[in-house]
């Protein structure tokens, strides 16, 4: 098969790879229909984590099922799936609480042994607790697969910070981060019934994007800058909520300063080094609730949303690739000309 | 009057102080019938956090409203009641949205300006906002006092670690602190029906009151040993809640080891230093959820179970002084001999 391989910063290739197959009993493999590139996908490409190729990469896929091991008992060959961002048992404690993402049995597409989800085939591990089937839909259903891959993972992190948040019907909702997962929260906020959603962008594209997820406000200001905002648009009071859709320090901490007392941040921006300072929390009373989304728990809660087209995640797909493009996609989200990048076996 | 003067590390005078008296119209003045020193007063006392004296000092009383300034109607002369240990408008955003701690007109007993809590009298701003009214009870109800004056702080600030995690019927709860506020947190959490609740603390007379207080299991280890012991006892997969009670970084460490993914840690321990590493919250979805107790809010919750009998938070008091004997009631505390000590001026 065809796949594209992480060597290095700057370096991704598409390659040729062994064809996957049933390892264990409980494996299936999937045959590919639409991949995509995350911005945590950036991070390694960057060099700005410490990831050492050549391994597999993507952990967003939709496909079809192509054979199954002896004992998987849910999915069967010709099923469309929606594969999370991780693989998971979903018999463990973590994952019978919700929390697939922290399955004890669980990892990660593209570390060493699985591939990653940007190719054309991917050995499921754990394929009964994994994989999500999505009935009388198929491959063919091309306009339907950007939506469902989105519950990957990007929708269901989005949900993940709202809900982690707790955002509530007629809140004020400030979401931090325009990227993919910051559009995806500011869909999920509304879908709770936020009243009011700020979007923080200063990029006039994302700025556009934010407005048709469902955005009422758009903050350009950053750091300090733009906790003053959010102060002044709220009477001095502070948001309800923020998403912290980023990961960095300084969108942590404009999180924490733009949110009122007693209100709660939801984070599902991958940390780099940062940390909530407790007497923030403490002299102010902000909850701060989030972490690696359970993509596998939320898929049927937001699935229906998709089909029916009360919601539009797709949206975040601004730029379409031929795998053989993988490179160029890396290359455009990298320079921030594409938002997310869709990727087409 | 007498009162009780912070001068420095160690340094707890009884003095000789000017009885206080109506300054602005929504002031008043209390008579205390009774007060008790706190474990963060003892920060001050040891001199690890930079008060600087003469100052008064104690933010938890009872008493009997001697005298209103002309704009408080709530509340009248010989009303008894209870002074949570920061003052608030009880009008402002923050008040509305149940968090009088964090009072943007609110203060603090013992700041410049203002009387301590261990004395013979207060002047109380905003009293209608602040002073919470017991009907039906007087000074001569010694033996309901104690439990009344656990609402000023200790047990209003136990329950708000557990409503902070959201401690359910039937969880398992770990308590960080074998302080009175750790105490309180036991009895807040058995209040909320939790199945299981387990205290850590080394100090055999403390076990035993954590477990007058309602704990089903005691921890003696610390630090690594205290999360190793947690989880044997949990299966491997941790606490549902566990409530930090202390503020240093060992025990918000030792909460966050603890507690399962998925789980939540309520935090009221005053932070010094301390933080959160987001990594650590991101990787097993752990929510930190707490602050300064607001208390004003919780005592009507908590003073029919007080009345009733249903719960016990006098029991933290194992040391009765005279107002006189306050500097023996801190060196009390200070060598641990006594959790916690009741003063009666």
């Amino acid at each position: 098969m065809r796949a594209a391989v992480f060597y290095g910063e700057g370096d991704i290739r598409v390659e040729d790879q062994p064809d996957p197959i049933i390892e264990v009993p409980t494996d299936a493999i999937v045959r590919v229909v639409r991949s995509c590139v995350c911005g945590s996908d950036l991070w390694s490409y960057r060099g700005a984590n410490k990831r050492r190729g050549p391994l597999g990469i993507g952990h967003e896929f939709v496909g079809v099922v192509e054979d199954t091991g002896s004992e998987v008992t849910d999915i069967k060959r010709g099923d469309l799936v929606i594969a999370p961002f991780t693989w998971s048992c979903g018999t463990c404690p973590e994952c019978r609480y919700g929390f697939q993402s922290v399955c004890r049995n669980g990892g990660f597409w593209g570390s060493p042994g699985s591939n990653g989800g940007q190719g054309e085939q991917v050995r499921v591990p754990l394929a009964d607790g994994t994989l999500y089937r999505v009935d009388g839909i198929t491959e063919q259903d091309t306009d339907l697969l950007p939506g469902l891959l989105t519950l990957s993972d990007v929708m269901c992190t989005g949900h993940h910070a709202a809900v982690s948040a707790g955002v509530t019907a007629g809140s004020t909702v400030a979401v931090v981060g325009d990227g993919a997962v910051g559009l995806s929260a500011v869909i999920a906020a509304k879908r709770l019934g936020a009243a009011r959603v700020i979007a923080l962008s200063r990029n006039p594209a994302r700025q556009e994007l934010a407005r048709a997820a469902g955005a009422d406000d758009v903050i350009a200001e950053r750091g300090d800058d733009a906790v003053a905002a959010l102060l002044e648009t709220t009477d001095s009071v502070g948001v309800d909520f923020a998403l912290e859709c980023v990961g960095t320090e300084q969108s942590m901490s404009t999180a924490l300063g733009g949110v009122r007392a007693g209100g709660h941040v939801g984070f599902v921006g991958v940390p780099h080094g940062s940390a909530a300072p407790m007497s923030t929390l403490f002299s102010r009373n902000i909850t701060v609730s989030g972490g690696v989304a359970p993509a596998r728990a939320y898929i049927a809660e937001l699935l229906p949303d998709v089909l029916s087209g009360a919601i539009h995640p797709e949206i975040v797909f601004d730029g379409t690739f031929a795998l053989e493009e993988t490179p160029a996609a890396y290359a455009a989200m990298h320079e921030r000309h594409v938002t997310k990048a869709l990727l087409i076996p």
